[in-house]
């Protein structure tokens, strides 16, 4: 199948050219993040202050911007790196985390969208609905609801978005799907446990921010990015099942899963459709 | 026992409510503190700017105030969450990290005591005898002196400064106390090596907060949080002791016991008695 | 050899007086300097406010300056603490995190130059190369170019910079360098995987941070750190090797590493020549 060549050479030129992903991001998954861009052969670079961010997403090779534990001083931080990425056509990813629970997140959120052209944005569904203007609501940023009829509702948000911005809309949750233009991607890959760790979202976004980092395709690359996700939650969870462990060991094993993923597992394990 | 059939239900509550719990904390340990809410059962969200806190707070089960990294920023923030929490009757917990290592701390828990009503507070015995204003001297945030015939003065200093503020003081250590009025519970469980990872007191603090987001009683509440602690330390110590291992895999292996541990397994390990 | 003597009592002083180490440092991997720290046998103490870093470092054994995720904020209170630190006369260590990358990182390392003295500087080469002024580009914070032929290039660069500062100059990498005055210890420890976990570096730093809290020889301290974390990453890959594991665990099996080891496994491992 083509995509899976497509895949695999995305994922090939992450440890050939180590890109450099810039994160600004919250402080409490941000060592997940860092780790886990490295586990997959990225760079790592974390820097928020607005002296810097500039001249430090001018040298990476993507941007990540995660708004989880915000604050007043780092919405400039993303302003200024997100115009200067958007000058230099450096690819952006955007994890809004947690838009909709309160009004400083909703408005954040749609300051960036006004300043800045994101190449892929990821949330789950209830963020997506809140940057699309359907809803208003989210409980915190753990929630995902999810309904089998929504897959139709899902691609039609994600479409209808995606044009809208200009983006690539990743929504996750027990299905993911991934839409650009007219095509959505559907990865019916995880595994429940993955919810029950901090930060697995995060660690999505900085994955497809590290293969968007080797400048191949978009919809592609987040593609790839929350496949690898989905794949690696799988395989931790086989790790831990046998020697009846838990959170805590799973966590690692996520990261332990990406730092040893191959194209030849990605495709054993994929379950992508494209609707 | 009647006692662990009210702990049952309290534990069984937090897997069937799912409680969301606010976080103003330090960024050392916020994803320990993070990790081990969602092992529980529990839902954890960290929002500290000025700007958000009253609205997250206000979605929220219980509120954890942590003065670990104080920093000026959030000291208005903290205020602010608490006393929107005082408002709307939702459970606040404090963790006075390092309380009397410097003017700073101190200032700040008696600006939050002034300002919050907080229904636990759980320090070590330096850091309740700084609050209960008996001691100003702390060395750093790890110290906790020990001694057998202090228990009696425990129970003594928990009683009296749980009466004077109207919360439940525990006071963690080698034995810990859990006062509330005029009843005062010990726990002895816990293993020494809880006190070489970092952040098991504050980790201890956000177990509570999501007995808590219950809002079943708060003094059985604060003592199946301590409990909690100390039986994920013992389990935890089984099972990395025959494997030689050292503290990175304790640490995983307290949040392990933390995502597995069962009403039963409460029961058979605890080690309650009430003074 | 005397200089294992030398080591194994350092070492054995860490364990005897616990010192107290605090930290201004990033908030990427501040949870794993804290947990090394503690896995040492010393006690970490995070603390970064104007309003307290004078007094907090005033009861610490020593200090560590670490620029990664540097904020404006920030920059004001490691004056602040290391200017007191010089005062008081407690051992200081830097770890210019991406110095070169961004003026930010490139000026506010020279201002640290000029206001504190450091007893320890640890950097890979190209951060230590724009210290001494050769250099002015960093890409990131986890580049390290190293050259066979550069020992020579690294004794010079590590003792000239040495005697321009009054501090001890430790370059690591492949081959870690450790230069005072005249004197230059070559340390052939480590693994590969260490360059794949967030935070080795700055772990590395905090190492020496404790080491130099016992007051002993801070050129020895210094050398000892750089040693304990080599022998660290080449037995946490034993320790994962066998098991088919990534570098999820190899994280965890660092800080196992260093919380079991002794000065016989030092001494065991150790590969220091002097150059």
């Amino acid at each position: 199948m083509e995509i899976y060549e497509e895949l695999k050479h995305i994922l090939l030129q992450v440890k050939e050219k180590t890109p450099l992903i810039h994160h600004i991001t919250n402080y409490v998954t941000v060592n997940d993040c860092a780790n886990i861009v490295l586990a997959l052969g990225g760079s790592p670079v974390m820097a928020d202050d607005e002296a810097e961010v500039e001249e430090m997403v001018s040298i990476a090779s993507a941007l990540v911007i995660n708004i989880g534990t915000l604050n007043s001083r780092t919405i400039n931080s993303m302003i200024l790196a997100g115009k200067k990425a958007n000058e230099l056509n450096i690819p952006i990813i955007l994890d809004p985390v947690g838009v909709g629970a309160t009004s400083l997140r909703t408005k954040t959120a749609k300051l960036l969208l006004e300043n800045i052209c994101f190449d892929v944005i990821r949330g789950n569904l209830s963020e997506i609905k809140v940057l699309a203007g359907l809803s208003s609501k989210t409980r915190g940023v753990d929630v995902d609801i999810e309904e089998k009829d929504e897959i139709e509702g899902r691609k039609k948000l994600g479409e209808e978005l995606s044009k809208k911005l200009n983006s690539v809309i990743a929504i996750t949750g027990k299905v993911d799907s991934i839409s650009y233009d007219d095509k959505t991607y559907l990865i019916r890959n995880g595994h429940p446990m993955l919810s029950q760790v901090t930060g697995t979202g995060c660690m999505c976004s900085s994955l497809i921010g590290t293969f968007l980092g080797t400048r191949e395709d978009k919809h592609l690359g987040a593609v790839l990015g929350v496949l690898t996700m989905g794949v690696s939650g799988e395989r931790a969870y086989k790790a831990v099942m046998d020697k009846d462990l838990g959170t805590g060991s799973f966590r690692a094993a996520i990261i332990d899963s990406v730092s040893t993923i191959t194209p030849e597992i990605i495709h054993e394990y994929a379950k992508i459709t494209e609707k």
